[in-house]
Protein backbone atom coordinates (compact mmCIF):
# COMPACT_ATOMS: atom_id res chain seq x y z
CA UNK A 1 0.00 0.00 0.00
CA UNK A 2 3.00 2.28 0.82
CA UNK A 3 4.44 1.92 -2.58
CA UNK A 4 1.21 2.47 -4.51
CA UNK A 5 0.48 5.48 -2.04
CA UNK A 6 4.30 7.13 -2.98
CA UNK A 7 3.35 6.56 -6.87
CA UNK A 8 -0.08 8.52 -6.29
CA UNK A 9 1.74 11.21 -4.57
CA UNK A 10 4.70 11.31 -7.38
CA UNK A 11 2.26 11.11 -10.37
CA UNK A 12 0.41 14.15 -8.50
CA UNK A 13 2.94 16.09 -7.91
CA UNK A 14 4.59 15.63 -11.33
CA UNK A 15 1.18 16.46 -12.77
CA UNK A 16 1.19 19.62 -10.27
CA UNK A 17 4.79 20.39 -11.39
CA UNK A 18 4.19 20.32 -15.35
CA UNK A 19 0.86 22.38 -15.07
CA UNK A 20 2.52 25.86 -13.38
CA UNK A 21 3.29 27.99 -15.89
CA UNK A 22 6.30 28.58 -17.04
CA UNK A 23 6.84 32.50 -16.85
CA UNK A 24 9.83 34.04 -15.78
CA UNK A 25 11.92 30.94 -16.47
CA UNK A 26 14.48 31.24 -19.44
CA UNK A 27 12.91 28.96 -21.42
CA UNK A 28 9.43 30.61 -21.44
CA UNK A 29 7.30 30.66 -24.31
CA UNK A 30 8.07 33.35 -26.07
CA UNK A 31 5.23 36.13 -26.69
CA UNK A 32 3.40 35.84 -29.89
CA UNK A 33 4.99 37.81 -32.81
CA UNK A 34 5.26 38.57 -36.38
CA UNK A 35 6.31 35.80 -38.61
CA UNK A 36 4.77 35.96 -41.70
CA UNK A 37 4.58 39.22 -44.40
CA UNK A 38 1.29 40.60 -44.64
CA UNK A 39 0.92 40.83 -47.90
CA UNK A 40 0.56 43.82 -50.23
CA UNK A 41 2.36 46.10 -47.74
CA UNK A 42 4.23 47.86 -50.52
CA UNK A 43 1.05 48.90 -51.82
CA UNK A 44 -0.29 50.84 -48.58
CA UNK A 45 -0.59 54.50 -48.32
CA UNK A 46 2.21 56.66 -47.28
CA UNK A 47 2.33 57.67 -43.21
CA UNK A 48 5.85 59.63 -43.09
CA UNK A 49 9.58 59.10 -43.32
CA UNK A 50 12.72 59.43 -41.38
CA UNK A 51 16.62 59.27 -41.57
CA UNK A 52 18.32 57.62 -38.67
CA UNK A 53 22.12 58.70 -37.97
CA UNK A 54 24.40 57.09 -36.04
CA UNK A 55 25.29 53.63 -35.51
CA UNK A 56 21.88 52.90 -37.96
CA UNK A 57 23.05 55.49 -41.11
CA UNK A 58 19.42 54.40 -42.25
CA UNK A 59 16.41 56.40 -44.64
CA UNK A 60 13.13 54.87 -43.63
CA UNK A 61 9.40 55.19 -44.66
CA UNK A 62 6.64 54.15 -42.99
CA UNK A 63 3.28 52.84 -44.77
CA UNK A 64 0.13 52.11 -43.43
CA UNK A 65 -2.62 50.06 -44.14
CA UNK A 66 -6.61 51.63 -44.91
CA UNK A 67 -7.21 50.67 -40.95
CA UNK A 68 -3.97 52.51 -39.75
CA UNK A 69 -3.92 55.37 -42.04
CA UNK A 70 -8.01 56.09 -41.17
CA UNK A 71 -7.14 55.79 -37.76
CA UNK A 72 -3.85 58.57 -38.08
CA UNK A 73 -5.62 60.90 -40.31
CA UNK A 74 -8.78 60.79 -37.29
CA UNK A 75 -6.13 61.30 -34.65
CA UNK A 76 -7.20 59.20 -32.55
CA UNK A 77 -5.35 56.40 -30.17
CA UNK A 78 -5.24 53.46 -29.75
CA UNK A 79 -5.49 52.04 -33.22
CA UNK A 80 -7.63 49.77 -33.97
CA UNK A 81 -7.47 46.17 -34.03
CA UNK A 82 -6.55 45.59 -37.97
CA UNK A 83 -4.59 48.10 -38.35
CA UNK A 84 -1.11 47.20 -39.97
CA UNK A 85 2.16 49.43 -40.13
CA UNK A 86 5.11 48.94 -42.07
CA UNK A 87 8.52 50.25 -41.82
CA UNK A 88 11.05 49.82 -44.91
CA UNK A 89 14.74 50.72 -44.20
CA UNK A 90 17.30 50.85 -46.50
CA UNK A 91 20.73 52.25 -46.22
CA UNK A 92 21.44 56.21 -46.58
CA UNK A 93 23.42 56.87 -49.03
CA UNK A 94 24.59 59.67 -50.78
CA UNK A 95 23.77 60.25 -54.63
CA UNK A 96 25.46 61.24 -57.21
CA UNK A 97 23.77 61.86 -59.91
CA UNK A 98 21.93 64.12 -57.49
CA UNK A 99 25.18 66.11 -56.20
CA UNK A 100 26.43 66.45 -59.65
CA UNK A 101 22.89 68.49 -60.30
CA UNK A 102 22.92 70.35 -57.16
CA UNK A 103 26.92 70.77 -57.22
CA UNK A 104 27.48 69.92 -53.99
CA UNK A 105 27.13 66.68 -51.65
CA UNK A 106 24.48 67.12 -49.87
CA UNK A 107 21.55 64.54 -51.28
CA UNK A 108 20.73 61.60 -49.71
CA UNK A 109 18.69 58.78 -50.86
CA UNK A 110 17.64 54.86 -49.97
CA UNK A 111 20.25 52.60 -50.55
CA UNK A 112 20.02 48.94 -50.33
CA UNK A 113 17.05 47.76 -48.16
CA UNK A 114 18.19 46.78 -44.80
CA UNK A 115 14.78 45.34 -43.03
CA UNK A 116 11.15 45.24 -42.88
CA UNK A 117 9.42 45.54 -40.07
CA UNK A 118 5.62 45.44 -39.06
CA UNK A 119 3.27 46.17 -36.00
CA UNK A 120 0.00 44.25 -36.48
CA UNK A 121 -2.46 44.90 -33.99
CA UNK A 122 -4.43 42.33 -32.63
CA UNK A 123 -5.40 42.74 -28.69
CA UNK A 124 -6.42 39.50 -28.46
CA UNK A 125 -3.65 37.88 -30.01
CA UNK A 126 -0.97 40.07 -28.85
CA UNK A 127 -2.44 40.39 -25.91
CA UNK A 128 1.42 40.32 -24.06
CA UNK A 129 2.84 42.84 -26.08
CA UNK A 130 0.16 45.74 -25.54
CA UNK A 131 -1.84 44.49 -28.10
CA UNK A 132 1.30 44.94 -31.30
CA UNK A 133 2.40 41.90 -32.85
CA UNK A 134 5.99 43.41 -33.93
CA UNK A 135 8.06 41.16 -37.08
CA UNK A 136 11.06 42.02 -38.40
CA UNK A 137 12.03 40.66 -41.68
CA UNK A 138 15.57 40.29 -43.40
CA UNK A 139 15.77 39.26 -46.98
CA UNK A 140 12.17 37.55 -46.23
CA UNK A 141 12.93 36.06 -43.42
CA UNK A 142 11.59 36.54 -39.69
CA UNK A 143 13.81 37.19 -37.08
CA UNK A 144 13.85 34.47 -34.19
CA UNK A 145 12.51 35.12 -30.79
CA UNK A 146 15.49 36.17 -28.64
CA UNK A 147 16.10 39.00 -31.46
CA UNK A 148 12.59 40.20 -30.94
CA UNK A 149 12.57 40.40 -27.04
CA UNK A 150 13.38 43.77 -27.07
CA UNK A 151 10.78 45.38 -29.45
CA UNK A 152 7.81 45.63 -26.97
CA UNK A 153 10.03 47.43 -23.94
CA UNK A 154 11.48 49.78 -26.12
CA UNK A 155 7.76 50.43 -27.75
CA UNK A 156 6.53 51.25 -24.11
CA UNK A 157 8.05 54.11 -23.78
CA UNK A 158 5.49 55.60 -26.64
CA UNK A 159 2.43 54.43 -24.48
CA UNK A 160 0.84 57.98 -25.09
CA UNK A 161 0.14 56.85 -28.44
CA UNK A 162 -0.20 53.47 -28.61
CA UNK A 163 3.08 51.90 -28.53
CA UNK A 164 3.97 53.62 -32.10
CA UNK A 165 6.74 56.43 -32.50
CA UNK A 166 5.63 57.45 -35.93
CA UNK A 167 3.77 60.49 -36.71
CA UNK A 168 1.65 61.26 -39.81
CA UNK A 169 3.37 63.85 -42.24
CA UNK A 170 0.59 65.68 -43.39
CA UNK B 1 3.87 106.33 -107.95
CA UNK B 2 7.05 105.96 -105.63
CA UNK B 3 5.05 106.88 -102.55
CA UNK B 4 2.60 104.33 -103.46
CA UNK B 5 5.11 101.96 -103.95
CA UNK B 6 6.66 103.33 -100.34
CA UNK B 7 3.64 102.57 -98.73
CA UNK B 8 3.08 99.09 -99.82
CA UNK B 9 6.70 98.20 -98.88
CA UNK B 10 6.47 99.89 -95.53
CA UNK B 11 3.08 98.00 -95.26
CA UNK B 12 4.30 94.48 -95.90
CA UNK B 13 7.87 94.89 -93.83
CA UNK B 14 5.19 96.35 -90.85
CA UNK B 15 2.97 92.77 -91.26
CA UNK B 16 6.52 91.09 -91.64
CA UNK B 17 7.43 92.15 -88.77
CA UNK B 18 4.14 91.39 -86.49
CA UNK B 19 4.11 87.50 -87.70
CA UNK B 20 8.02 86.92 -86.51
CA UNK B 21 7.06 84.67 -83.63
CA UNK B 22 8.44 86.61 -80.08
CA UNK B 23 10.64 83.70 -78.89
CA UNK B 24 14.03 84.88 -77.45
CA UNK B 25 12.43 87.93 -76.07
CA UNK B 26 12.15 89.03 -72.49
CA UNK B 27 8.32 89.42 -72.95
CA UNK B 28 7.96 85.90 -74.44
CA UNK B 29 4.76 83.85 -73.31
CA UNK B 30 5.79 81.60 -70.52
CA UNK B 31 5.66 77.73 -71.13
CA UNK B 32 2.54 76.37 -69.96
CA UNK B 33 3.16 74.82 -66.17
CA UNK B 34 0.57 73.19 -63.28
CA UNK B 35 -1.47 75.92 -61.75
CA UNK B 36 -3.85 73.72 -59.99
CA UNK B 37 -2.72 71.03 -57.61
CA UNK B 38 -4.11 67.35 -59.00
CA UNK B 39 -6.57 66.28 -56.11
CA UNK B 40 -6.09 63.33 -53.78
CA UNK B 41 -2.43 63.46 -54.09
CA UNK B 42 -1.73 62.82 -50.52
CA UNK B 43 -3.68 59.08 -51.32
CA UNK B 44 -0.94 57.81 -53.82
CA UNK B 45 1.45 55.21 -53.72
CA UNK B 46 5.04 55.47 -52.38
CA UNK B 47 8.00 55.80 -54.59
CA UNK B 48 10.72 56.97 -52.74
CA UNK B 49 12.59 59.56 -49.79
CA UNK B 50 15.51 61.33 -49.85
CA UNK B 51 17.28 63.91 -47.33
CA UNK B 52 18.07 67.07 -48.63
CA UNK B 53 21.34 68.52 -46.39
CA UNK B 54 23.07 71.92 -47.35
CA UNK B 55 20.75 74.93 -47.59
CA UNK B 56 17.90 72.81 -48.39
CA UNK B 57 17.72 70.55 -44.84
CA UNK B 58 15.03 69.05 -46.13
CA UNK B 59 13.19 65.89 -46.23
CA UNK B 60 10.79 64.85 -48.56
CA UNK B 61 8.94 61.81 -49.93
CA UNK B 62 7.91 61.35 -53.33
CA UNK B 63 4.50 59.46 -54.09
CA UNK B 64 3.11 58.40 -57.81
CA UNK B 65 -0.38 58.21 -59.62
CA UNK B 66 -1.78 54.79 -60.41
CA UNK B 67 0.03 55.47 -63.98
CA UNK B 68 3.23 56.53 -62.70
CA UNK B 69 3.59 53.66 -60.24
CA UNK B 70 2.94 51.31 -62.77
CA UNK B 71 5.66 52.85 -65.36
CA UNK B 72 8.19 52.75 -62.01
CA UNK B 73 7.52 48.99 -61.13
CA UNK B 74 8.12 47.78 -65.22
CA UNK B 75 11.00 50.32 -64.72
CA UNK B 76 10.75 51.77 -68.49
CA UNK B 77 10.97 55.31 -69.41
CA UNK B 78 9.57 57.94 -70.87
CA UNK B 79 6.51 57.76 -68.44
CA UNK B 80 3.30 57.59 -70.11
CA UNK B 81 0.79 60.82 -70.61
CA UNK B 82 -1.48 60.65 -67.31
CA UNK B 83 1.57 59.96 -65.29
CA UNK B 84 1.91 62.67 -62.19
CA UNK B 85 4.28 62.41 -59.58
CA UNK B 86 3.93 64.70 -56.45
CA UNK B 87 7.10 65.63 -53.88
CA UNK B 88 6.22 66.23 -50.61
CA UNK B 89 8.74 68.30 -48.63
CA UNK B 90 9.31 69.22 -44.92
CA UNK B 91 11.74 70.84 -42.90
CA UNK B 92 14.25 68.03 -41.34
CA UNK B 93 14.33 68.15 -37.73
CA UNK B 94 15.53 66.38 -34.78
CA UNK B 95 13.06 64.37 -32.60
CA UNK B 96 13.25 64.71 -29.52
CA UNK B 97 10.83 61.99 -28.20
CA UNK B 98 12.94 59.60 -30.08
CA UNK B 99 15.94 60.60 -29.30
CA UNK B 100 15.27 60.52 -26.02
CA UNK B 101 14.41 56.68 -26.64
CA UNK B 102 17.63 55.96 -28.61
CA UNK B 103 19.43 57.82 -25.77
CA UNK B 104 21.26 60.29 -28.69
CA UNK B 105 20.86 62.63 -30.72
CA UNK B 106 20.19 60.93 -34.44
CA UNK B 107 16.72 61.04 -35.37
CA UNK B 108 15.21 63.34 -37.76
CA UNK B 109 11.68 63.56 -39.00
CA UNK B 110 9.73 65.81 -41.06
CA UNK B 111 9.15 69.10 -39.61
CA UNK B 112 6.86 71.71 -41.00
CA UNK B 113 6.02 71.23 -44.56
CA UNK B 114 7.40 73.72 -46.53
CA UNK B 115 6.19 73.15 -50.74
CA UNK B 116 4.37 70.46 -52.61
CA UNK B 117 5.90 69.97 -56.16
CA UNK B 118 4.23 68.08 -59.48
CA UNK B 119 5.16 66.83 -62.29
CA UNK B 120 2.57 66.28 -64.63
CA UNK B 121 3.02 64.25 -68.07
CA UNK B 122 0.94 65.74 -70.81
CA UNK B 123 3.53 65.48 -74.00
CA UNK B 124 0.95 67.70 -76.02
CA UNK B 125 0.29 70.66 -73.69
CA UNK B 126 3.46 70.68 -71.78
CA UNK B 127 5.65 70.02 -75.07
CA UNK B 128 8.18 72.95 -74.63
CA UNK B 129 8.94 71.20 -70.79
CA UNK B 130 9.73 67.71 -72.56
CA UNK B 131 6.42 66.23 -72.11
CA UNK B 132 5.98 67.65 -68.41
CA UNK B 133 4.25 70.74 -66.36
CA UNK B 134 5.94 71.36 -63.77
CA UNK B 135 4.12 72.63 -60.56
CA UNK B 136 5.33 74.62 -57.41
CA UNK B 137 2.81 75.32 -54.68
CA UNK B 138 3.64 76.94 -51.07
CA UNK B 139 0.43 76.27 -48.88
CA UNK B 140 -2.33 75.78 -51.70
CA UNK B 141 -0.62 78.82 -53.93
CA UNK B 142 1.13 78.24 -57.42
CA UNK B 143 4.68 79.59 -58.06
CA UNK B 144 4.98 82.87 -60.32
CA UNK B 145 6.30 81.97 -64.21
CA UNK B 146 9.62 83.15 -63.21
CA UNK B 147 9.86 81.09 -60.51
CA UNK B 148 9.53 77.74 -62.62
CA UNK B 149 11.66 78.97 -65.19
CA UNK B 150 14.41 76.81 -63.84
CA UNK B 151 12.67 74.06 -63.44
CA UNK B 152 12.95 72.40 -67.25
CA UNK B 153 16.26 73.18 -67.54
CA UNK B 154 17.84 71.12 -64.61
CA UNK B 155 15.40 68.63 -65.05
CA UNK B 156 16.78 68.27 -68.44
CA UNK B 157 20.07 66.83 -66.55
CA UNK B 158 18.02 63.53 -65.93
CA UNK B 159 17.28 62.92 -69.58
CA UNK B 160 18.54 59.45 -69.39
CA UNK B 161 15.44 58.97 -66.63
CA UNK B 162 12.52 60.92 -68.73
CA UNK B 163 13.76 63.99 -66.54
CA UNK B 164 12.47 62.32 -63.31
CA UNK B 165 15.62 62.08 -60.38
CA UNK B 166 13.92 59.92 -57.85
CA UNK B 167 14.13 56.41 -58.28
CA UNK B 168 11.75 54.02 -57.41
CA UNK B 169 12.54 52.49 -53.76
CA UNK B 170 11.90 48.60 -53.97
Amino acid sequence: MKRFAFFVVAAIVSLVALSIPATGHADAAPAPYVTEMPSGYRDWQWVSSAHEAGNLNSLGSVLGNEIAIKAYREGKWPFPDGAIIVALHYKNVPSDENNKVFGQAQSFVPGAPTNIQFMVKDSVKYAATGGWGFGHFQDGKPANADFMKPCFPCHQKAKVTDLVFTRYAP
